[in-house]
């Protein structure tokens, strides 16, 4: 995602643009966020490649933890949704878990920046220091988290899956989504000193269901041509660009 | 691992016990660096932890930077060593995969404050800053990673594993080795809000073999068989602590 320092229409500093200038705002404080972290953000800066005026930023956003918490409410609120719908769709325990997988992994590879704001979020966790991450856990990932261990057990009754424990496969599952995407700066100085080359996004995707689904399924080779299946089908809907209009006509 | 904040024979503040009272800054470094990162972390602090006076840290230790880098040195060179130790084993390429998981999964599980520097490394990395990353990737990690992928490729080409790409699986298996560490913090918050007990480490060391073997191994059921073997195995040497006296002798 390329941030554009100024809009093309004019500067958005007016409340006449009010979806444009707060996705705006968002799209620019999730970069600036990524880099410098909460502390070292300058709304200043934010601000300025926004292309709105600070008072307008304050206007949407009280205080630069205000705006902070937002990035994240961004993204966790979109994935919580999609993966709600997608584990309430009908069809097998198999298909939906797959299905819950591909949600996660295109939700995170959609957004590299929230991918590096959500580790500093982790360290700061981890240092006992002052964190949004108690607010995501309890609204955002343990409902998740409790959805997704309860499809696994259905699987797991039903003999579609391998009598797996949930509460130790779906950690691993995650790990196998999201810490390639953690890992990514490390990777491409790697792929710098090594003649390999970089594997596109939807390779990945298909490299991680055709794992999940070739450790999980009783049936291995009917779970690995699910997993193929279900990687390559078309996203429901745009799943490689950050939801940035959620709140869409809210304020208008 | 707990520091203790003065030794019981008195303080170690001579050159008469040069071995113990190295270790004990490496130890009292890694709870510092791990709580407060590079920038943070007191150089009297870690002195006070240890026990030394400081005169006797910057001996052992140039500067603070030196000592940081030690304590990265002092997890990934044992880490490479045994890495190299089981690959060049005798045995079948599975053999030898799964006993490379298990030693980066006992490494790992061994020391957590080395989990906490490499993410703020990692993190320090993504945003450009200076980094002992680009040295341990050098150093350790592509090495390590060259000899893993060529293990995995020697597999797919007997026909013991599945013909699985190792570019991808290789980083997918190390995400479901590694990411569970990472996330620690996180996981005792949400097992603090369910009634979930926490696996022991034995358990999930047989859960993450068992992932990777049924994603893996052409027999899925003797891959299966062969992990729960490997893990259950009592360690080739005292794996659960972190090789702190790996200089040992050299300043005698």
């Amino acid at each position: 995602m390329r941030i554009q320092p100024k809009s093309t229409e004019g500067r958005r500093g007016s409340r006449r643009q009010p979806e444009a200038s707060r996705n705006a705002i968002l799209r620019a404080a999730l970069a600036e966020f990524a880099q410098e972290g909460l502390a070292g953000a300058r709304v200043d800066a934010i601000a300025e490649a926004a292309g709105v005026n600070k008072a307008l930023l304050y206007y949407y956003f009280r205080d630069k933890e205000t705006l902070y918490g937002a990035t994240l409410e961004n993204f966790f609120a979109p994935l919580h949704q999609r993966v709600m719908e997608v584990c309430d769709r009908p069809g097998t325990a198999g298909e939906r878990f797959l299905n819950y997988a591909r949600e996660h992994f295109d939700s995170i590879a959609a957004s590299p920046h929230h991918g590096r704001i959500f580790m500093g979020e982790l360290m700061s966790f981890s240092r006992g220091g002052k964190t949004y991450m108690d607010r995501i856990l309890s609204n955002y990932m343990l409902p998740i988290g409790m959805r997704v261990l309860a499809l696994l057990q259905e699987g797991v009754d039903s003999g579609e899956f391998r009598p797996v424990d949930p509460a130790q496969f779906v950690p691993t599952a995650i790990g196998s989504i999201v810490h390639y995407f953690l890992t990514a700066p490390l990777r491409q100085r790697f792929l710098k000193l090594m003649p390999m080359p970089e594997p596109s996004i939807e390779d990945r995707r298909a490299a991680v269901l055709d794992f999940i689904a070739a450790a999980l399924f009783s049936d291995r080779a009917a779970g690995i041509k699910l997993a193929a299946r279900i990687s390559a089908a078309p996203p429901s809907r745009q799943p490689l660009k950050p939801a940035l209009s959620r709140t869409k006509g809210k304020r208008k």
